[in-house]
């Protein structure tokens, strides 16, 4: 029988297949984390969008219905200051937007609600013991950075470039993601921001393999079985998969979402900044075309994404996904459609064992 | 002894070792080909800035020095015709860096070296009967690509899409190079031109494989043995490396460009317009950062360079590489400096037989 060659991540993780589900905050369910997990993979859940209450709901449930290590995710972006002017630009340029569907543009907006690592979150990781943080956008501060590492938990970081993955190991990273140009969801850029300069999976993993000791994660464009056998010979010794797991019954995915992931080839995906302030690959929708895929009036993140709110409220119901965020990366067209993420991560494993 | 197990390309072409020499308009001479097809993989000439004159001697320097396989490689974009306010804008555009280097900005300017495969060309093509023939940019008119055929050359076109891929094989290629982002030079897109949907070699790569009957060879972020196991699990039956080549002895590059490969990092490389008026992935350099790295004022291609060519000419010399092309591909660091091309093909494909 075939084995993995490469157990780095596996011995570090205590788990037994080389796949890690991608934190996706909103699709991304404690049903979906409990699967990969039971399945031999590592579940994440993203806490990103997730109060104190709902973060100890959920982990309570994971450690219920599971005994294998799980990861929790954060954010660890600097929480903005809200700029007036910068706020006034934004919603004059939504404006037409508003009116078009009939609401009031100036309207009061909600607080967005992507919050940092904190430390409400630092005592919850500190009480739940999970046995991977991951965190995205950087890492936190020094001194919750400590406490979390006290908890004896390893620590995963998000790079997109070479520079951020020293940055990383430096700080004390126990596993690098190399996040690929090709991934969906957020861009985990944080010393890099300049969107024409991210690099593909292919280029970016052999380099960062190279310049790290630690082990390294490939995600962005993993779809299949395929893609698991080529991180592996780049010099990955995980991957973590984001997209195929949005087919999975257990993920919690918007129906025009599902819809356009299920229509998407190659090509529909762009990185924009529109919905949050932060690039992000999703599938083109109108927003997209019509305000980015880029633009530098976008509020600082997850600023711009309240006045984006009203607009999906109100148009979504109506069938339409011109303000809806629709992440996704490259691969999409590759993912298998329709079988539960337990069935979906062992199929995953045994055919790439397979290949190897 | 290992062996290939995916012998569609050897067969098709002939060739021992499924790595393609990336024709290199500029750095790429006669003895690269000569010498990456003696080594037993795919030699490429780089047709596009050469007369019917320099073509035949170097196909009969070739033809002398190997009786390999080789593949000569074509532009097909459609001559551009001039827009005469749109070379103004141009011009204007690029006034203050005449005026820096104390050139007159009114300056009557030498038409483009670039063209597009023509009648000329094809009759080289019939007198010399090169193995394969490959085609940047689409394929040439109906008539010229049936002349082609007629010489039982294998057909190659590159593609940047899915639909691209498709679009090449129902036109008749024989093998398709799927080009991913990450891929230095010129980009090969011709139906599609949004640079923001261009997809990375990882995604690109199976997904083509699955779109067409046709062998796949991949293109973009191969710099090394790790690479080429990486593309044959992704579904290629070949690769295409370019930027690696350039560090061996038999290539011709400019001192300046050779120097910038030498410290290129992971991200040091954008797709840019500004030099030729097509897209295409070179090192960040002045003209890149204040012109580009895309605008819309360039010329078409090839029309954008003629106004860039004194600028070159004129401060190149002084060490400065502000208005130098300088190609690349995202992996640039990954590749082995300085060993003879015949070496660097046969260690490369060492290397990735005793990972596979």
């Amino acid at each position: 029988m075939k084995v993995w060659s490469d157990r780095r991540i596996l011995d570090l993780f205590g788990i037994e297949l080389p796949i890690i589900l991608a934190p996706m905050a909103g699709p991304g369910t404690v049903e979906l984390a409990i699967a990969v997990s039971d399945a031999g993979g590592l579940g994440s859940l993203p806490c990103a969008q997730l109060g104190p209450n709902e973060i100890r709901a959920a982990v309570e449930m994971i450690r219920r219905s599971t005994s294998r290590p799980i990861n929790l995710n954060f954010f660890c972006h600097t929480p903005p200051t809200v700029d007036r002017e910068r706020e006034l630009v934004w919603r004059a340029q939504l404006k037409p937007y508003y009116l078009e569907l009939g609401l009031d543009p100036d309207t009061p907006l909600s607080p967005p609600s992507r919050k940092p690592f904190d430390r409400d979150a630092c005592a919850l990781v500190e009480e739940f013991k999970p046995e991977v943080v991951s965190f995205h956008f950087g890492l936190p501060a020094q001194d919750l950075l400590d406490r979390v590492k006290a908890t004896k938990a390893h620590v995963i970081g998000t790079a997109t470039t070479v520079r951020e993955a020293r940055w990383l190991e430096a700080h004390g990273c126990d596993a690098i993601i190399a996040m690929g140009f090709e991934a969906g969801g957020h861009r985990g850029n944080f010393l890099a921001d300049d969107m024409a300069r991210q690099v593909g999976t292919f280029a970016l993993v052999p380099q960062i393999a190279d310049a790290v000791e630690v082990p390294v994660i490939a995600a962005g464009g993993v779809g299949d079985a395929r893609g698991i056998v080529a991180a592996l010979a780049l010099g990955a010794s995980a991957v973590q998969i984001g997209t195929a797991y949005l087919f999975c019954p257990e993920a919690k995915v918007p129906a025009l979402h599902l819809e356009a992931l299920n229509k998407a080839g190659d090509d529909d995906t762009m990185i924009t900044n529109v919905f949050t302030g932060r690039p992000a690959r999703g599938i083109v929708n109108r927003l997209m075309r019509e305000v980015g895929p880029m633009t530098a009036s976008a509020p600082t993140f997850p600023l711009a994404s309240s006045a984006i709110a009203p607009l999906r409220a109100s148009s979504e119901p109506n069938g339409s996904n011109d303000f809806v965020n629709m992440w996704s990366g490259q691969a999409v067209r590759l993912a298998r459609r329709g079988i539960p993420a337990a069935e979906q991560t062992r199929a995953l494993a045994v055919e790439a064992l397979a290949k190897l």
